[in-house]
């Protein structure tokens, strides 16, 4: 049997049970008061970058995508590390422009670019570490949505509509939410992920790790502009990658003062499981259905 | 200009100045008493691994050269994360393999598996980061060596030969020198890195950083049996890689003391750098070349 027979889902489920990894963003190591928290995402050439991306958003995006679990935690990033692997026919002036790319990324949310290492290989190939803190009573998991939660996203959903509009800056000079991640920690959240693999997708896996469902209002949506202007904004926001925004659960009462902290929107309630996971759309109730990007498949 | 028209010391030399990093085996992060080390090794299908290699050894050796990197400035590993760049025809017998491989290495130095990723890529790609802490008074660095210090290696030399011999276990079953590290680190080493590169190469690049030579005799260097048995046993200690011993200076003074307390041998002393770096072999003193494997390049 090979790993495409069975898709990027069960491989990870297989490596987590190998490890006894709790799935999430994160690693988190115990530290006393605090949590020491570990990610690292690999990227590679030909699966994550259109052809049109230039090598400092290559650099910039590979930075921000590992940022962006760190802020799903709450943490505050501190330091990074960089593996490199690339042909040796590259040019010196893209690798450069890369490492800019990684620098400026780093520095606007004061991470130190402190080791790395570089290898030959054919296609470009970035795996980057990012350490952050975040205290033991602060930190936040997939676990933990009750029915009765409201349901919150940070900023605006389907900017992966930025690959059909061809526009490289908003898809690649992606802004992980660091910031919003430590400060809606502080109003007892009770559940929170990232939203790299799109809005349907992490639906789906916090709703598994809950065992609730999801009631999601598409008229509380916050389109992005740039998904309105495609005219696919609901697809785009709940299918497709690209939005590395804090999907997260909190206490109904405490939703004013999230809103007042931070640029986060209710988009809908956590639900009992048996009612599944739905989005009302002009007073309909529609699935949504459990498919985003996979590896290995898509 | 292309990464092959300059070769890998060239591009780590550029990457080390951009970031403002220290030429070393880990990042050292300041944590009070103690330095958090961080450390990332990339290993790739197509320069790393062997057509015979298993997939177990595979994921042994993918832990055992970071492993390598924490042992040599004294460190304590604690965990590590592994992101896997696998091809969509991947076998999942051989994907559970190399698992174990990782496991079994890490299980052995006591080091936790924490988290992961893992990407679609054309060939195997395997790149692990670990952590580790070292007492302040304690971390070993690769700068500090001065005039007249003992040069001294842990275990053996020439282990490469296995790649001609054929012995994949002895190839890829690496044993970092973990316990090593720490041990010698109480008797204030001045120097210290990993031989992964070669023994020559290594010489180099300590020569280089202190501003000194060095004085090896060929007469004193621990030729592992296969070496040996590969009748080329001087030519694969000194210029290929496969070596992952502490390479290391301390004042001569403690010489007896670091024989003692781990298995260690004096191969020669460090020199005024206008004496070069010399193999004294058979009486005669020969150049050590700068030479051994180098990524782009080679």
């Amino acid at each position: 049997m090979i790993l495409r027979d069975v898709g990027e889902k069960r491989i990870v489920e297989m490596i987590t049970s190998k490890f006894s990894i709790l799935m999430d963003d994160c690693a988190a190591i115990d530290e006393g008061d605090e949590y020491l928290l570990i990610t690292t995402d690999m990227v590679y050439e030909k699966t994550h970058f259109p052809a049109e991306a230039t090598s400092y958003q290559k650099g910039w995006y590979a930075v921000a995508v590992n940022l962006s679990d760190i802020a799903s935690e709450g943490g505050k990033p501190f330091a990074l590390n960089v593996a490199i692997g690339m042909p040796r026919n590259y040019e010196i002036d893209m690798l450069d422009e890369l490492l800019d790319g990684i620098y400026d990324c780093a520095s606007l949310y004061n991470v130190d670019v402190v080791g790395g290492d570089t290898k030959e290989t054919d296609f470009l190939t970035i795996s980057i570490t990012v350490l952050g803190r975040v205290g033991k009573d602060r930190i936040m998991r997939r676990k933990g949505a009750k029915t009765g939660d409201a349901l919150f996203v940070t900023g605006t959903v389907g900017k992966g509509a930025a690959l059909k509009m061809n526009d490289m800056e908003k898809l690649m000079l992606v802004k992980p939410r660091v910031n919003e991640g430590i400060e809606i920690s502080k109003y007892g959240v009770t559940s929170c992920m990232d939203l790299s693999d799109g809005l349907a997708s992490s639906l789906h896996q916090l709703a598994e790790i809950n065992n609730v469902g999801f009631r999601v209002y598409a008229d509380l949506l916050p389109f992005d502009e740039i998904a309105i202007s495609s005219g696919d904004e609901t697809e785009y926001a709940l299918y497709h990658g690209g939005d590395f925004e804090l999907l997260f659960t909190v206490p109904p009462e405490v939703g004013k003062q999230i809103r007042r902290a931070v640029d986060a929107k209710r988009i809908g309630e956590v639900v009992e499981k048996e009612k599944g996971i739905k989005l009302i759309l002009n007073g309909e109730e529609m699935e949504i259905e459990n498919r985003g990007y996979e590896h290995f498949v898509s």
